[in-house]
């Protein structure tokens, strides 16, 4: 039986680079089935649709929306709402009103969880409705998804940077420290590993937030490998623990206070600056710095993998037909199913919302300062096609005169 | 007369993404001559060749020279020295003792100040020499080029940056100040005005070294933007400076010891912070965010203009085609000769040697906080063929029912 009425698409949460593929994806695979009397675009995320604020993409031409889906961060704009069970109720109404009987939520776990509750209350008033989760984020931290768009591409933006900085530091050596993003889960960070191509390369040092870190255990590892390297590369999660709990930043800026008094520090650059100057003085080398990837990471136009272009454009398309075809509701799951392929299942929204993934205990090294040869294999497919490759020369040294 | 010996050919100072395309043109054009008796690459810059580190380039396949090319940051490695009378004796001892007669070194206006010192050591003791210094800064600040290879490259660094945060700034509105090289000169930073591509677009504001920087008049600036567009982006010049050659970080720095007591901030990320902070309480805006593109702006690889590329192989050569066809010293120097065409010329190395060169003034606006449309024409073809697009959707909006 089909369902008649309209289409609404919004986009929830930190832009990615892919993000626009799975909205392009969705709209235009909804298009083409005639019981959709439109599809409109929610600006501004679930708050756009509260306020009314719909774009009538069933009237936006198919080759703009090509150029879209290749243009990174979120088309429609986004927000930072977490509906709780009112606000939903005020979005079911909207829906209600407007007779959208499809929802699409490109979105974090957070948007899942914004899916299911508005969902339910579809249910309990009878309404006929089709709500799904169509999984995006950097962080790579969604349950059930083996990943999930736009963290491919990130990955590819970090694996790019190390890649150029490893390069750096081997021309004018000394100690750097970047740091990526990652609050609870390492794999954007981890995906700095990349870069190391020939026994000497860097990142020598992956600090993740899925093990404590420990100031002085890494002050020795960056010791040991300065000694071995005459340089020393060190890859950091911004979400770096002790075994207490306590953010790294906090144990530093402590310390810090205690020895010089009152101290604030704040914003995105004060976790490597404060590695940095504990390396200076612990160790006592000079030649210490430090960088912040930032924003970057989820917004530069210009480094995109193309498996996750494909991946995020299909999960969108996923989405509308499970919906318009098979009248079921949930979250679209990535599933590998080979070396390399996918395929994409729809899972109950329960599974996924609110909820974060780790990484595995497989893709750690035993020291907890590293990645394992497991997690380079789960990573490279994901990098697509035109990783730039390193060049170096191999010429043999001239035999010196000894003038000195 | 044919000069028959030994080419050395070093990079100095910090690394560019084309550094390489420069060090493969010379080496491939001085390989084709038969009075060329060897190609030596001096590792580690001029460090290297007074510790006798040479690689015999002579010895190196042109597939593999081919891959160094592209491959971002110094293939031979550099160094931070800076020879003064008595190093550059020592340099020239080396050259005399391995009978090096040609000398191209590739570097910022120090290297060239050390190119004249040592062909003036050899003029001086009766040498046959020819010593060429080959162009190369991200800062753009060599005299009497028209831009120094290099500078195109992180150019589009900067410009894909500021593209990708300005639709990140555009889906979640608040202000985000990010900062970019440039101790002195503001070429790199200006580049971020070219994300202006649609009215409403940032970097709403560009703040460069040239210009003594208000903190007042910055934060009026970001008020009237923020209440213009509900966002604003702000590009800002790490060397910035008030009106009494103050270092802004410093001057805000003062302003935060003062209330609050004994505060200490170094490294990379502190004045975008510290502005952060200052917009924050001034104004009273909550989401004020920060980022400093740090060292990624002179190694990202995968971001090259193939202008750049191309202008930094041809100097290369160049240096190579002068020192041994017409037998002249000099800096080879990029001359704009049409919209879009360039020639190559020699100079004198005083020319060069251990000056600055700034943003002209007709490329700064009245107003001292944005670039001109002059600027932007300079820049343009600099970034070569494949800058991406931005698409954005152009559909109508929905007649709100005016639920609420």
């Amino acid at each position: 039986m089909e369902l008649k009425g309209k289409v609404v698409v919004a986009q929830g949460g930190g832009p990615t680079a892919v993000i626009n593929q799975s909205l392009v994806g969705a709209v235009l695979e909804s298009r083409k089935f005639p019981q959709i009397t439109k599809v409109y675009g929610a600006v501004g995320g679930v708050r756009g649709i509260i306020d009314e604020r719909f774009m009538d993409l069933t009237q936006e031409t198919t080759h703009n929306l090509e150029r879209v889906a290749v243009t990174p961060s979120s088309a429609l704009s986004s927000t930072r709402d977490k509906p709780d069970q009112k606000y939903c109720e005020e979005i079911f109404k909207v829906f209600r009103a407007h007779d959208v009987r499809y929802f699409f939520y490109i979105g974090g776990n957070d948007s899942s969880d914004t899916v299911r509750i508005v969902n339910e209350q579809a249910e309990r008033e009878g309404y006929e409705f089709r709500a799904i989760h169509i999984p995006k984020t950097i962080d790579n931290d969604l349950m059930v998804n083996d990943h999930t768009p736009g963290y491919p591409s990130a990955a590819k933006f970090v694996a790019q940077s190390f890649i150029g900085v490893n390069l750096d530091n081997r021309a004018l050596p000394g100690v750097h420290i970047v740091v990526a993003m990652g609050r609870h889960a390492g794999f954007l960070t981890a995906a700095a590993a990349v870069a190391n191509q020939s026994p000497e390369d860097g990142p020598h040092l992956v600090y993740l937030p899925e093990r404590p870190f420990d100031v002085d255990s890494f002050a020795g590892d960056v010791k040991t490998m300065y000694d071995r390297y005459g340089r020393c590369l060190v890859a950091v999660s911004e979400g770096i623990q002790d075994a207490a709990g306590v953010p790294i930043l906090a144990r530093l800026m402590q310390t810090e206070r205690d020895a010089h008094g009152n101290i604030q520090l704040s914003g995105t650059g004060a976790l490597g600056e404060q590695l940095a100057n504990y390396v200076k003085e612990k160790i006592g080398l000079k030649r210490v710095r430090s960088d912040t990837l930032g924003y970057l990471q989820r917004s530069f136009f210009g480094c995109v993998s193309d498996v996750d272009q494909r991946e995020a454009r299909e999960v969108g398309e996923k989405a509308a037909q499970f919906a318009i075809w098979h009248n079921v509701d949930g979250s679209i799951v990535i599933e590998r199913t080979g070396d390399y392929h996918v395929n994409y299942r729809l899972v109950e929204l329960e599974k996924i919302a609110a909820k974060t993934k780790l990484m595995p205990d497989e893709f750690i090294n035993k020291e907890g300062n590293n990645v394992t040869p497991e997690f380079m294999h789960y990573l490279r497919p994901l990098l697509g096609s035109d990783m730039p490759e390193v060049g170096r020369l191999r010429a043999p040294m001239v035999t010196p005169l000894h003038l000195k």
